[in-house]
């Protein structure tokens, strides 16, 4: 049994009420989704500042020590303390990190819609990413199964349904939703997954993440981290997205609403259950 | 007149072709934004890695540099050698940057959907931010304007309509297009127009700021430091975004497409010529 690090649950109201002027001319209110700046110091140390929804500091903090690779076991966080009045998030470790400066000195601004970091050589580190062969049933997926994940991700209550301009991040088994989480940055859902799952010593190899955002580099580097072989996305893709996946064995989906979704690679983890061709559209859709 | 830096001209490709299956089973082609890493250098030293489109490297470059306030003169900077060769981009000062490594020490993540740098204090900075007043026409837009200029966006050829998964930036003075760019990431886009701007000695008091992106901190953040007193999104507002906005003064328009609109603040730089109420909306939109 692992030693569980000890953390708040900061979780701050994630709507602000506004007053809008619009194209007839009324005022009228609505709402817009909250964003806030949070510091992460680490033993003291002033580390980065994320600009989140605050749905889930504490697992986004985790998520993104470990993405970063700057902590290597949730053992080693003794706790996370949140604190939104002075915007500050405190990680006390057992025992110190070792070669903090190095390990955060080297920057990569990475895509998703804004200028992402990443610290170290992720790529590097990438060569040894093992997802489980495509042969494994719980490594991949039907195409039944991938409707009714989505229908289960239309159905669910969203910020982004009352307030829009926020990412929606989702762990599933097959077709079950496991975790599902939102963010005004994709970056910092996918993140927060990954912290719900390092805290809960979760595997990844069969699941399924499930993104509102586009597949970019950034998305498959930390899927593949985390060992999850199947990616989902409302969204289309990028070139590098692409070419890591292929590189990883990764399968994604993207486009994916209702019934109609693109498989861009890894086409041998899904099994397709065709729908019938009169259904087809005569013109194809962009990426 | 200042002294221009050399600039390469180093435009690549803007799309990939790769094969897919969509939900008919079918195999086909199709096109996705390319993707690429761009190393910059200032003067032999390493800043930063920039994941970009590639449509106008040079440019984003100078903007990035602009922005991140590591540059405060155009005629400071000899050349930008962008090779794709070695995904490098070399950054010839004429006497160097003071202070790089303070300069460069604090990192601020911010939201976009992914985890965006901006280096330094600009937060503090912006309290010296001075727009254009209100009363000022060329500081204000019309109803009618508003209009014109998202129909030139519409009918603008894009990365995005072949290709999807990229946004893009546009400077419009009233509904006249200046200058239009695409990128994977959409502060990479709005950073090459700052960069255009600032190479042609441009002032941004009577200009317009489009973007498919969402209104954000950094993007008014970044509008503001160029002096731009307008943004009109396709996308929504997040908090942050419009804090800053309605701190800063600046007008923002979201989910702005055809003949609709929010105006979420600024209103008394928008001249309103309402629509007829009988087509209304019976439900609010979100933000």
């Amino acid at each position: 049994m692992p030693t569980i690090p000890r953390l708040t649950n900061a979780r701050a109201p994630l709507t602000k009420d506004v007053e809008v002027l619009d194209e007839f001319g009324a005022r009228r209110h609505i709402t817009i989704p909250a964003e806030r700046a949070l510091t992460l110091f680490v033993d003291n140390r002033e580390l980065v500042t994320l600009m989140t929804l605050g749905a889930a500091p504490e697992l986004l903090v985790m998520g993104y020590l470990r993405n970063q690779r700057l902590v290597e076991s949730v053992e080693d966080i003794e706790s996370i303390t949140v604190d939104w009045e002075v915007e500050a998030a405190a990680v006390k470790t057992r025992a110190g990190i070792e070669r903090f400066d190095e390990k955060t000195a080297k920057r990569v601004v990475t895509t998703g819609c804004g200028q992402g970091t990443v610290f170290g050589d992720l790529m590097g580190e990438l060569d040894s990413v093992r997802l489980p062969p495509a042969g494994l049933p719980s490594a991949r997926l039907t195409q039944a199964s991938l409707y009714r994940l989505l229908n289960v991700m239309r159905l669910q209550e969203t910020t982004y349904k009352s307030s829009g301009s926020v990412h929606g991040c989702a762990l599933f088994r097959q077709d079950e939703l496991m975790m599902f989480v939102e963010d005004v940055g994709r970056h910092n859902a996918i993140d927060t997954i990954a912290g719900w799952m390092w805290l809960h010593g979760m595997d990844g190899g069969d699941k399924i993440f499930y993104t509102t955002g586009r597949l970019t580099s950034e998305m498959v580097i930390k899927s593949a981290q985390i060992g999850v072989p199947i990616i989902v996305s409302r969204s289309g893709i990028t070139q590098m997205g692409y070419e890591l996946a292929m590189r990883l064995g990764l399968c994604l989906f993207g486009r994916a609403t209702n019934r109609h979704f693109i498989c861009y690679c890894g086409f041998d983890r899904f099994d397709a259950q065709p729908e019938p061709a009169e259904l087809a559209p005569v013109k194809a859709r962009t990426a």
